[in-house]
């Protein structure tokens, strides 16, 4: 089940791990919690102007749309100029760093994942699976004067247990700026109070959920992809004379070099501008729009419900136009299964760029290029040669309905060649995976792929 | 004389690098050729009102400094929110990545580094010595009209030869917005063409040379910091269950966390604004200075070099008032040499934060804590526990003189604690070289400090 992700994991994977992938228990249990948890959330969404939101308000100077506490975030305006063209488009501001947590317990020697029901306003089905925690540092800090945080002690106090893994990932560059959030798992040893909001799953059955469409949030993908299963692999470090190992086609070294050349070959320029000074983009019917109508909304809503740290609140979202398309094309070279990497070029990003899936089609993206390398392959894809095929939403507390369909494409040499075109890699999941240990490498979408690769939810040929 | 670096680094140490450490062959040669380049090199630099640089002006609308052409870097105005407190300084912002790169060639098994007698405006002393290469974007696009940048095929044609190393480093965070160059070192097979300006050492006669003051330069240093000499050691995976391995204190996952929950609880917040807007800052006499007269002045020199792409041109330059100091504080834990790293919030950051020595005590930086922690031990320190002791400057191209005196300090328990205070860590110096492959982790300062601990110039007790 394990062998896309490496074909040494079975040696390096720690045995608990192993067990708890390997631990495809009956979801019998999970489908009647979740069911429970459904019915038992009266949860209401409702469209409301912008202008009609409650604490939100358009500043008089600058036309950006704010939280009267100044916190949460702001949509503002961005002007980015890549490659010779300038656009200009509504960005979400959210500098705070939030901690999305799993936390996870061995019981009977099998690794089990504490994951949330949780209502979010955008998630198309609202209730969707989430980690343990996903908490703004509003949210944590009590900013909005709700609830606290269940389990939070456990992620801000890591001595309560043990650190599995901590970094901070990148979420939409193409609609945040420069956001960022912890991304942790970490393991007690102690029992923990239960909840009903709350149910442990193995790995093994998170990879069952991962084939469904919109169960698995956004956050709680980004979570599972960073969970260090390579381990330090030898592809990971290559041969002492610094050439690819036995297994990856390329070194760690020779990774890293392809990927900091491509950092430096894009010269990408942003600035803050006020959200009024929009040229293309305008109030009206108390929406945001572009004038003619593409990419994206900026809408509000209103929100009811039980299980929510407050109970009722008014907030706007980003609603995109139609579904995005992210997929891996993947092929073994020498036996060894490989992933075309992308150098993703993203405005919003930290840096500028990180490592997204071979094609990532969104149209609400306004730095989008007219055409997407390798989309045609993907679309056209002949049905045995998909290993992976489902809808995956992003953050329901920002985006609404945002879906993607992702995929993953087996494909040979007739159709990729080994030297791909440039912005272009093949590198193993084993890579891929060392890399999401660090900051801002792999972008979100690539994560999800790369969640779904580790917990055996894409099938091999 | 690698002991500093890893207790492990004789096993996991490539064969051919150990050799080039210890051959720590006579530097009469090098003697020769420096002093033989320094007398060929008639090099004058002159001071000039900023108004009166050739082809620079200020902007009639926001007051910033640019080049006619639009490239090489802009004067600007930033504006900092940090821990509470706003300041406001002139910032250098030089958007393009440029290469700093050495080429290394192997010789009767010994490997031998290529580096340049260059002169830098506002180097101390004027000629120091520089990597291979030294091009920033505009350089190696020929955007000034100079000659073609010698060697730099090797770097823009890796395949040309194998990447030993190849990254996104910053630069001084506490005056370059976003500053980041590519580190490379490139290994070649084949022989190059002679110049009198390049001269091949070993690893053990760049050691002997980084204990002298202004004498080995900041890229140079930069650069030389990123070999990768502490190999996939057992330190950077920790054992299978997480917690430390052998040698380290903390495990590679803990010290992740330790930086990703510091990077997450600074919110530091800039912004561009115009350089006329700056209250605390004008335009006297030709130059740019505080009204306070501390931190730094924006200064303009002419300069007159033989050896340069272009034998003739102004700019300008900052200049710091008063010598920096960066240390860090070393000690064995369980008989292994640990240093104590700092996480370094620095506004020009991409990502407003990087590990720093212990101590980074800079007069000219505007964001300087009141109290900066440990600088008392440093400056008090008995001769006797003082391993290294060295003046450095940092770039001469955008800094006119701008010196930092850099010490490592041996301490014990009673001065420092086993758990120091919140923002501090031990970690082993085979550590920080594994964290230095990756982008974003290591500030400039603790990579000169990085530098003189692989190669061998600080001694051990």
């Amino acid at each position: 089940m394990t062998a896309l992700l490496n074909p040494r994991v079975s040696v390096s994977l720690d045995g608990p791990l192993a067990r708890s992938l390997a631990a495809a228990e009956p979801l019998d249990e999970f489908e009647a919690w979740f069911a429970e948890r459904r019915a038992a959330h009266a949860f209401r969404v409702g469209q409301a102007p912008l202008e009609a939101l409650d604490d939100w308000s358009f500043d008089p100077v600058t036309g950006n749309l704010g939280h009267r506490s100044g916190r949460f975030f702001t949509i503002e305006g961005l002007r980015v100029t890549a490659a010779g063209r300038t656009h200009e488009q509504p960005v979400i501001r959210q500098p705070e760093v939030g901690i999305l947590g799993i936390l996870t317990r061995t019981v009977d020697g099998i690794p089990r994942f504490l994951m949330q029901a949780k209502m979010e306003p955008g998630n198309p089905g609202l209730l969707q699976l989430s980690p343990t925690i996903q908490a703004t540092y509003s949210n944590y800090t009590g900013v909005h004067g709700g609830q606290p945080v269940r389990f939070l002690d456990h992620f801000r106090r890591p001595d309560r247990g043990r650190v599995v893994t901590d970094v901070l990932q990148s979420e939409n560059g193409c609609w945040f700026l420069h956001k960022r959030n912890r991304n942790m798992i970490v393991q007690v040893d102690e029992e923990v109070e239960p909840h009903p909001d709350f149910h442990w799953l193995t790995l093994g059955q998170l990879g069952a959920l991962l084939r469904r469409d919109n169960t698995v949030n956004m956050d709680a993908r980004s979570v599972l992809a960073c969970l260090p299963l390579a381990g330090p692999a030898p592809s990971s470090a290559g041969r002492a004379d610094g050439t690819a190992g036995d297994d990856a086609r390329y070194s760690d070294t020779e990774l890293r070099s392809w990927f900091t050349a491509e950092l430096a070959r894009r010269h990408t320029r942003t600035q803050l501008v006020p959200l009024a000074e929009l040229a293309d983009w305008r109030r009206e019917d108390g929406t945001i729009r572009h004038r003619t109508g593409r990419y994206f909304d900026i809408v509000g809503i209103t929100a009811e419900a039980a299980s929510r740290e407050v109970a009722r609140w008014s907030q706007p979202l980003l609603r995109p136009h139609g579904q995005g398309l992210a997929a891996f094309l993947t092929r073994r070279i020498d036996g060894i299964p490989h992933l075309l990497a992308r150098a993703s070029a993203e405005a919003g990003l930290s840096n500028g760029m990180e490592i997204g899936p071979t094609v990532q089609h969104i149209p609400g993206d306004c730095g989008q290029p007219d055409r997407v390398p390798f989309l045609d392959l993907v679309r056209d894809a002949d049905p045995s040669a998909i290993r992976y095929d489902a809808v995956h939403s992003d953050e329901g507390g920002r985006f609404q309905h945002s879906e993607s369909r992702y995929l993953v494409v087996e494909t040979d040499d007739d159709q990729v060649p080994l030297d791909p075109p440039p912005g272009y890699l093949w590198l193993t999941p084993g890579q891929l995976n060392s890399l999401v240990q660090h900051q801002s490498y792999v972008n979100v979408q690539a994560r999800t792929l790369l969640a779904c690769l580790g917990l055996g939810a894409v099938t091999r040929p």
